[in-house]
């Protein structure tokens, strides 16, 4: 039996976490956006042998316990004990691992999704173990439950799938021009000093989204997030500024990964990756992703 | 400004009404099925004329407010005060009305989402408002958190968009086929004195399927919760059981409406069609519906 699953890469343009020891209590608030790319499990279920073995790979290259946290924690509640038999969970990201694309929570959605669809279980329940394990594992405290809103989303209400409270933009013709630079650990970032400022500047934002909750507004208020907090750093700030000259909406920051990305139009897309190529920088451009998550048997 | 909006056809399987004066804590528990056919709602918006003026029709003819209360409640609370212009609302119902498929539902969530998208607003709000209308004029209680569930969802804990949680099912290759035959008003019977079994039985049947949370599992005990609360009709109950002999799912009864739904796999629904031609009664097909309603403006 083989089964695929699809996770829309989440970008999150502002947050605000929040801790909780419990980890379905544990989430953020704030404001993201879902694309037509992203990440694509295939879970291949083979009975017949006579022990229990779970094997994870990223983009085709099979990867240790310790490299994959997140989906072997999901994949050893998911799989019965008493399963005989061989369970490969391959991984596929359209964008690097860590760079603030939600890989992390995509590989754990994605697992869940597909092997509770093939062991039984629920999109609720499968939703809340992915975010759990998310948790657990420091990967993220939003990706989860953005992704299955799908779309332009807001966190309203903090937690995982079924206690958290999300909503949706309206929106019309935008594609999502992302740069994506480099890594950044959500875990370095999270255990700094800079959660404070993030704090007071993500609740900000989400109050003045709410009171005009448009797409425009919401890079507004993304980029004075991401300088008034100090993370987004000088050369990302330069290359922004570029990009405001031949866009509408301001560009921001990726939250949380060495990047920026903007809401474009057809025509102003054009000009920014003329811009980018003189400038030497990668970039790619990726539909809104309105849809919900995917998973189906994959007969490829 | 055309704007259109789709939502599916929602047929509820069993239900626990859950009644609340906080129109959002109102809502139900339960489990239904989205349909791809469903409600279409154009909406115009013209400026320029020196009144405000709003007008509703359902299948191309116009209809009086107190013929369309949910519509006209939702669209006077999102057509500002001071606007000069026509707002015109088309409802295109691909089901009869009255019926069990939602159609109030889908006209209010319908109106909303595409008001607005025109005029401002959210998702969240849209769908808030839309399900205030159905509650207080009482339309139904969880057709609008259904719809936005889409797939086969189960409600699991009551209330409206933003306080009532829902799950999905998996499923694999089923189809819903339908056999729509008369009205049941949902205002008659949630007065009526059947409420207490419906309670009883409804809360039995979730608790059931949350145990083996199964499309089979569901309609087995949509089918017993049918004929145990005494809803099912002695008409309707002899069809189901000719149906019983050619499906291998048993068939149940629309909640609330003078009809039979069942999922079937395509093998089942020439066998299936073919009985219920002989039988002379009407019937149609719908894919199961697993993505979100639709909003966006309509270029026609």
């Amino acid at each position: 039996m083989l089964i695929r699953a699809f996770i829309p890469a989440h970008i999150t343009a502002f947050f605000v976490p929040v801790f909780h020891e419990e980890p379905l209590k544990a989430g953020s608030l704030g404001a993201g956006v879902n694309l037509s790319k992203g990440t694509n499990v295939f879970a291949s279920i083979e009975t017949g042998t006579l022990e229990r073995h779970i094997h994870v790979a990223f983009n085709g290259e099979p990867v240790k316990r310790e490299e994959a946290e997140i989906t072997y924690y999901v994949a050893e509640k998911l799989v019965p004990k008493d399963f005989l038999g061989e369970v490969e969970v391959w991984q596929y990201f359209d964008f690097p691992n860590g760079y603030g694309f939600g890989n992390s929570a995509g590989g754990a959605l994605g697992t869940a999704l597909a092997l509770s669809y093939a062991f039984g279980g629920t999109w609720l329940r499968a939703a809340q173990l992915a975010h759990e394990a998310e948790v657990k594992h420091k990967g993220g405290l939003g990706d989860v439950i953005g992704q299955l809103a799908g779309g332009i989303e807001v966190r309203i209400k903090p937690g995982g799938p079924g206690i958290g409270v999300t909503d949706n933009l309206f929106f019309e013709d935008y594609k999502v021009l992302v740069v994506p630079l480099g890594r950044l650990s959500t875990r370095e970032v999270l255990d700094g000093d800079v959660v404070k400022a993030i704090e007071v500047e993500g609740r900000k934002a989400l109050e003045e989204l709410l009171k005009e909750p448009k797409p425009e507004r919401m890079m507004v208020l993304a980029r004075n997030f991401a300088e008034k907090t100090g993370l987004l750093p000088g050369e990302l700030s330069e290359i922004a500024r570029e990009l405001d000259k031949v866009l509408k909406n301001p560009s921001s920051m990726i939250m949380l990964g060495k990047g920026l990305f903007a809401l474009v139009r057809d025509e102003e897309a054009e000009k920014a990756k003329q811009l980018l190529s003189d400038m030497n920088l990668p970039y790619d451009i990726a539909e809104i992703y309105t849809e919900r998550p995917k998973v189906g048997r994959w007969v490829g």
